[in-house]
C-alpha cells in the first residue's frame, strides 16, 4: 500500500472519522463505477459480466498518475476499463466520480453522526428530567448571573444537540453526473438518446442510495456547502457542550466518570472528551472556509477551486463524525456532583418548561426517524 | 451624531448594504422594545400611552455606555426608560433585545436580497433561453474542452440564482426573548403567569413579523449560522457568476454595457460589477468563521463569543444584499458578443435540456412566491 | 457628509480603531496626492502652488463615482485635479493611492497599538514582579494541575505583550508606487527621465515617512500580509490574556475595579475588557484570511483580489488598536484578590525564573525603543 | 501499522507533504525524547546506555491510549520508559515533546520549501532576463491595459518568490521545554539545580539543531504563528504564480510541457501545476485561520485551543511543502510560445528596471545563503 501521511497520530478521536478515510472514498469511487457501468451497459443493451474491483488496484500507480493529471480519477479509470472494458466509465469525467464519491461517504458520515448525536440526546433527555429540580447557579461572561437548574442548563445541550439533527435532516446527497463539460452529450451521442443522462442520473442515483437531482450541479457548489455547513454544525453542538462541560469540570460540578491521564500528572483526571469537543469546533470553521471561497467556480471545471474542495469537504465530515462520538461518549460519561454545584437560595426550581419544550423537541425529532 | 467610522469609502456597491447600516440595527432595537412594552404592558393589564423614539437618543451617550458596559443595549434601555417609565425593557437582558434586532435586518436584508436574485434570474432566464442556440466552446482547467451553447453556460447562473434562492426560502428568522439567564423567569414573576415568556414571544414575535420560536437560542446559535450561511449563498452565487463574467469580458464573449473607468487608463471599460462580485465572493467566508467559530457558547452568556458575532453576522448581510444587487444589475447590463464566442464546428445545438431544466427550476421557484 | 454605515454601535472598544476610519484613510489619500504633486512637479521643474484639499471633497460623489468604478480613487483623482491641475495624480493608477493610504494608516494604529502594549507590559511586568511570591495554583485542561504563583502566570502574559510588540517591530510600510501597470512607464514618458519611478518613490516615502521598498509590490501582497499578521498577533496577545482575564474573574483571583454593568442584572460586575479581548481575539482570523486568500493576485490587478482587500485589510487594524488599548485598561484596572487565590500547601515560590525571564525580555524591547 | 486515514488519494502533490507525515512526527518525538534523556542523564551524572526506538513501537496501542489522554504522547512516554526506564521524559509534559516535535518537522518542512523555491526563483530569474525584449500586453481588471515585456511579467513571479524566501528565512524554531505547568520545576527538584530548565533548554536544542528561547512557549504561540505564517506565505507567492500560469495557459502564451492529461478528452493538456499551485494557495486560509483562533490559550494548557493546533499547523506545512515542489516544477516545465503573446505596437522594451531590480533582489537572498 502506497505510505500513509496520517494514520491518526494527531487525531485523538480518528477512530469514528475512518468512515471517510482514503480507501473509504476510492471504494466509493469504484462503487460509483460500477453502478454506472451497469446502468450504462443496460442502456446500451449491452451484457456485461465483469466486475470491477478495488482490491486489486496499484494504489502507488494510481498516486503517480494523479500527480500527472491532478486528480486521482485518470488512473483510476484506465486501471477499471482495464478489468471491465471500454463501457467502464464512458461518458463521465472524473469530477462525476469524485464528487458522488465525497457524497456517499458524506451520507455515510452523516448518518453515523446523526445516531450518535441521537445517542447523546436521549441521555441528555434523561439527564434534563432528572435535574429539573437541581439548583444551580449559572453564570453569565463569567459572572455568577441566576439560580436556575441543572436541568435547564442540560436542556440548553439537548436543544443544541436537536438543532445539529435537524440541520443534518435537511441535507440532501445528490449524484454528480454530466460528463466532460456537465452537458451528458456523450451519453446522448453514443447511445442516441437525448435524455440519456436523465436516465442514467434516476438509475445510478437508485443503485446508490443518492438523490437524483435531476441537474449537474458541477459548477453549483450549494449541495457541497450544505453538506460540509451541516457537518459544521454537528461540531459547533459538540463545541457547545464541550466548553459548558469542560466549565463544570473546572468547577467540579460535573466530570467524567473516565476522564484522561496525563503525562507529568498521573493523578489528573482530564476531561479529555470535553477537550477534543472544542477542539473540533476550533477547527471545523477552516476547512468550512475553504469550501466557502472554492465555490466560485467558473468555466466548466476551475483552475484549482474544485481541487481546493476536496480534503476541506472530507475534513468537516471526518471532525463531524468524531464530534457526535465524542458527544455520545461523554453524554454517557457524565457523572454530575449535584453536591457540589453551587446552590443560590431559590425559592423553586426555575426553567422547567424550557426542560420539557427542550425534550419535546428533540422527541419530536425522534418520531420523525420512527414514522 | 457620533462620527462615522465607515461611510462607505471602502465599499463600492455600499448603497444597497445600507439595510444593516447601525442606524438601521438602531431603529430595530427601539422596535423591539416598544413591542416588548406593548405586548408587555398588556400582559400586566396596564396602560401606556408613552412611545419610544429613536429620533431623540443622544448616540454619543449610548456609545460612552457601550464601552462601559460592553454591549450598546445597556444604555439604550437607561434612554428608553427615561421615555417610557419602568416597563420598558423590564425582564428582558440585552442579548434578547440585540439578538432579535439582528434578526429583523436579517430579513429585511435577505428579502432585499432575494427580490434582485429573482430580477437577475429573470434576465438570465430570458438569456439563456435566447443563447439556446449560440454556440460556444467552453473551457475546463483553462483549456478549450468542449462545444455547446451560451445558452446552457448561462443556465448555470441561473442555477446558481436558484440555488441561492432556495437556501435563502429554508431560513427561519426567530425572536430571541428569555430573560437574563435565558428562562424568562423575571417575566413568570412579575405578572403571576408561569408561561408568560411564551405568552410574550408570541405576542412580540407577531408584531415584528418574526417567527416564534417557541424556546431561547442564546446558547443555541443555530439559527445565527443559518441566517449567515444563507447570507454566504447569495455572495458565493454571485462570486461564482462574477468570475464567469470576468472570463467573458476577458475573451470580449460578453462585456458590460456600462464599465468602469480606470484613473490612469480613462480608455478602459472595466467589468465593474464582476469585480465585486468576487471581491464580496471572497470576503464572506471571513464574517461566516467568526460566526461558526463564535458558536461555541457556554455559561447563559459567553466571555467573548457573542460580542464576536455582531459585526460578523452584520458583515455577512451587507455582503449579501450587495452581491444580489451587483448580480441584478450585471444581468441587466450585460451585452453579448455572439460574433465574438468561440465557434468549434460543431454539429447540433447542445445542452438544451440544461437549459430548459435550470428555467424550469427557477420558475418553480418564482411560482412559489405567487402561491 | 454621507450616510454613516458604522459609527460604532456594535463596536463597545470602538474609538480607538477610529485611527482606521473612512475620514482617515481619506485624509491619508489626500496626503499621498499631495506628496506625489510635490514630488512629480519638483522632477518636472515645475513650479506649484495649489494645495490639495480634504475638506471641499464632495463625499456623496465621491461614493457614485466609485460605484461606478468600483475604486475611491477615481473619483478623488479628478476632483482634486480640479483644485491642483493635471500634473495631480499623473502617471499614478488607483492602487497606488490606496495601497500607500492604507500603509499609512497601517503605520498609524500598529504605532498606536505598540504604545499601549507598552504600557500594559510596563504594568504587567510591575504586577509580576509584586506577585512572585503569591502562590498561586494553575490549571491544565481545566483541572488543577500544580503550585505556582500569580507572578509566574502574569509573566506569561508579560510574554504574550512582547511577542506582540516584536511582531510590530519586525513590520515595514513600503510606499506603493507603480503606475498603470506597475513598471512607472508614464513617469519615465513624461520626465524623459527613465529612473523617475525610483525617483519619486524615494522622494514620496521620505514625505510620508514610509519606507521606499525599491519595487512595486501591486501583485505581490506581502507586504499586505505582514502588516495584517501583526495586527493579529496583538489580538492573539490580548484574545489570550483577556481569557486569562475571564477565568481569573471567573474564579474571583482577580477581577476588575471597574467592571461593566447588565442591562437585567445592574449587581453584576462584568469583566468587560477581558470579554472584548477575547471577542477581539475571536474576530480577527476571519480578515486575516479574507487577506491570506486575497494574496493570490494575477495580470496587473486582479479581477476582484485587490478589492476584497480593503475592508479586511483595515478590520485587522481596527480589531489591533482596539484590543491594544483594551490590554492596556485591562492591566490598569485589575484587583487581584490574593486572599481568593487557590492555596496549595506550596514549600517555597515557583517560577521566579520565568518572571525574571519574562521582565528582562520587555525591558530590552523598551529599551530598543529608546536608542 | 494502524489503518492509514490519508495515503494521498486526494492530495495530487502529496509526495513532497511527506516530510510532515505521521511517521515523521512520530520519529521527531522519539528524537525529542531522546535528546532529553541524553541531557537529563548528563545532567542528572547518571550512565546510559538504552536507546530509544521508534520502531518497535505499537501504533495500535499508541491510538488507543491517545483517545484515552487525548493526546499521542501519554502512551509513547510510557512505551519508551519501558525501553529506557524512569529516567525517560521525567520532568516533561506532552507539550514539550508535541509543540518541539512539530518545531522539528517545521524546520524540515521549510528547509524543504526554501530549496525548491531557491530552483524556481534561478529559473524565474534566467527566463526573466531571456524575456526582458519580449512585448507582452498585460492586463488589468481583466483588460487588455499597457504593452510591457513577458520580462517584466516573470520578473513579478520572481519578487513572489524572493518575498516567500524572505519570510520563511525570518522563522526560528524554538525548542518547547517546560514541563508539567511550564516553569521547569520537577527538573531543578530532582536534579538540584534551580537552574536545570535552561540548562536542559540549552542542551536539547543543540543536540536537535532547534533554536533555545530561553523561556517556555506552551501558552504564547506566537512561534507556532510564525511558522504557519511563513508557510502561507509560500503557498501565497505559489497560488498568486499558479494563477498567472493557468491565464497564460489559457491564452495559449505560457503552457506546460507536459500537461496532465483528462479522463474525458484525452488530447487536452492541462496546466496541472498551476491548477494545485492555486488550490493550495486557496487551501492554506484554513489552517491559518485555526492556528490563529487556537493562539487565544489559557491557563498553563487550554482545554481545546491546542488540541486544535496540531492538525493545522501540520496541514499548512504539507502544503507549503507541496506548493514550493510545484513552483519549482512548473518553472522548468514552462515553454512560452512568444509567437502567440499579444502583442501591441510598442516603441521599446519596458518594465526592464523591474526586471533588474527583481533579480538583484533575488540574488542578493541567494549570496545570503553562500555567505
Amino acid at each position: 500500500m502506497a505510505d500513509a501521511f496520517d494514520w491518526g497520530l494527531l487525531e485523538p478521536a480518528g477512530a469514528t472519522g475512518a468512515v471517510v478515510s482514503d480507501d473509504r472514498i476510492l471504494a466509493a469511487m469504484v462503487e460509483l463505477e460500477r453502478a454506472h457501468f451497469t446502468a450504462w451497459s443496460s442502456l446500451l443493451d449491452v451484457e456485461t459480466t465483469a466486475s470491477l474491483d478495488v482490491e486489486s488496484l496499484d494504489r502507488e500507480a494510481l498516486l503517480k498518475e494523479s500527480r500527472r493529471s491532478g486528480v486521482p480519477v485518470v488512473g483510476l479509470a484506465q486501471a477499471l476499463r482495464e478489468q471491465g472494458g471500454t463501457l467502464v466509465h464512458q461518458g463521465m469525467t472524473s469530477q462525476d466520480v469524485l464528487d458522488s464519491a465525497l457524497m456517499m461517504v458524506s451520507r455515510d458520515a452523516l448518518t453515523v453522526a446523526r445516531e450518535a448525536l441521537t445517542a447523546a440526546g436521549r441521555r441528555f433527555a434523561a439527564l434534563a428530567r432528572e435535574h429539573r429540580g437541581t439548583p444551580f447557579t449559572v453564570r453569565t461572561l463569567t459572572q455568577e448571573a441566576e439560580a436556575t437548574t441543572l436541568g435547564a442548563v442540560i436542556g440548553g445541550w439537548l436543544d443544541a444537540v436537536s438543532s445539529a439533527i435537524e440541520t443534518v435532516d435537511s441535507v440532501v446527497f445528490p449524484l454528480q453526473l454530466g460528463g466532460a463539460i456537465g452537458d451528458g452529450d456523450a451519453f446522448a451521442r453514443l447511445s442516441g438518446r437525448p435524455d440519456a443522462v436523465a436516465i442514467l442520473r434516476r438509475r445510478i442515483s437508485a443503485i446508490l442510495g443518492l438523490a437524483d437531482p435531476g441537474r449537474v450541479w458541477h459548477t453549483d457548489r450549494s449541495p457541497v456547502l450544505a453538506v460540509t455547513r451541516a457537518a459544521a454544525s454537528v461540531c459547533s453542538a459538540g463545541g457547545r457542550v464541550g466548553r459548558d462541560l469542560g466549565l463544570l469540570a473546572r468547577d467540579d460540578v460535573a466530570t467524567p466518570l473516565h476522564g484522561g491521564a496525563s503525562s507529568a500528572m498521573p493523578h489528573k483526571k482530564n476531561p479529555v472528551d470535553a477537550v477534543l469537543l472544542v477542539a473540533n469546533g476550533l477547527r471545523v470553521s477552516g476547512p468550512l472556509g475553504v469550501v466557502q471561497t472554492a465555490s466560485l467556480s467558473y468555466d466548466a471545471r476551475p483552475a484549482g477551486e474544485w481541487h481546493a474542495e476536496w480534503q476541506a469537504w472530507r475534513e468537516t465530515l471526518r471532525l463531524a463524525a468524531e464530534s457526535a462520538s465524542l458527544l455520545e461518549h461523554a453524554a454517557g460519561d457524565l457523572v454530575i456532583q449535584t453536591r457540589r454545584a453551587p446552590v443560590t437560595p431559590a425559592s423553586a426550581p426555575r426553567g422547567s418548561h424550557e426542560v420539557d419544550a427542550a425534550v419535546a423537541r428533540f422527541e419530536r425529532l425522534q418520531e420523525g426517524d420512527a414514522s
